[in-house]
């Protein structure tokens, strides 16, 4: 059996943020056992899995991708929407955009220290939309 | 109910180029409800999804992946199938060898701005094979 | 049909490595027609699918990620776990949490040269817990 919740997320700054309580509460029913597929309908930010406790992760996490993927790259083409614009498509290829959990024993399975997160990479991206695609 | 479909894509230049088309082509049968997993048999290409509109943004993504995985790194080993490979190998982990995308009302639920891409990192990679495996 | 499966790797180096046959070894059964996830439950460790034949391959994942997100990168903030730990983080984010593999005819529809890589980037990450996730 395979069901779609729509998710809209509120809007975020820039940056790296926790969304499990939203994707929580998007979800009236989880099934017993199944697979979580959570899919960004966007090309701009990203969905990932990591560090659930130190806020200094998320902060670290900003730092490090902008210097990987800077704005103003010499050369780069797509410049219209603004010089965050090209580095937040390519963040988002390197992150993804989507996530699997399995659900056992009617919760999500993951770790202790692992949370979801929403990667906001534009300076003003506005409310996401998700989709939750749970298989049982 | 799963489904497999075997895709040969068309041989493609190095670059990122749009599948959409020929991904939809491939499956016969699209369910009300399902998830489509999308899984590339190869470790010098990958499959991601990003901006569907201007060319550009795929000329910059190759721009800037080659400024950060470069060919011809100091020390690397595995340099016997050329310059090209090794550095492929890396952008195939840091992009991802599989997508996947809701199947909502008989339909992809991709947002407006998204389509799939191939990500050829060869020079010339031939003709690369897929997997679709649809879950309904 | 959703099964899971608990797997508990051994204890491995830092470095990436080759975990077909643990993974294999862990599923009793293995359906005609499927698609198995295979989740990590930690966020400084990920999972990936790349080259199987050649070991330096693996030596060279270690040396460019390595480049990439560096130890002691200036103005990080987490750093109370050691210098191995932030970038840890990184590359889990960046190499991410899962993969999927379509099952055709009994077996993994993995490419000739494709392996499933534990990629462990801690000093001392200790055993890791995956989730093997099949869809029938």
């Amino acid at each position: 059996m395979v069901k779609n919740y729509k998710i809209e997320l509120k809007e975020r700054p820039r940056g790296y943020h926790i969304i499990d309580s939203e994707v929580k509460q998007s979800i009236p029913n989880w099934p017993n056992s199944g697979l979580l597929t959570l899919f960004i309908q966007h090309t701009s930010a990203a969905i990932c899995i990591n560090e659930n406790a130190d806020p200094t992760v998320r902060e670290d996490f900003e730092l490090i991708f902008n210097g990987l993927v800077p704005e103003h790259i010499p050369g780069i083409k797509h410049i219209e929407e603004g010089p965050d614009d090209m580095p937040a498509h390519i963040k988002a290829a390197m992150i993804g955009s989507s996530i699997q959990i399995p659900i056992v024993d009617g919760a999500l399975a993951m770790g202790t220290w692992q949370g979801i997160y929403l990667c906001e990479f534009r300076n003003n991206g506005g409310r996401r939309r998700l989709i939750a695609n749970i298989i049982s």
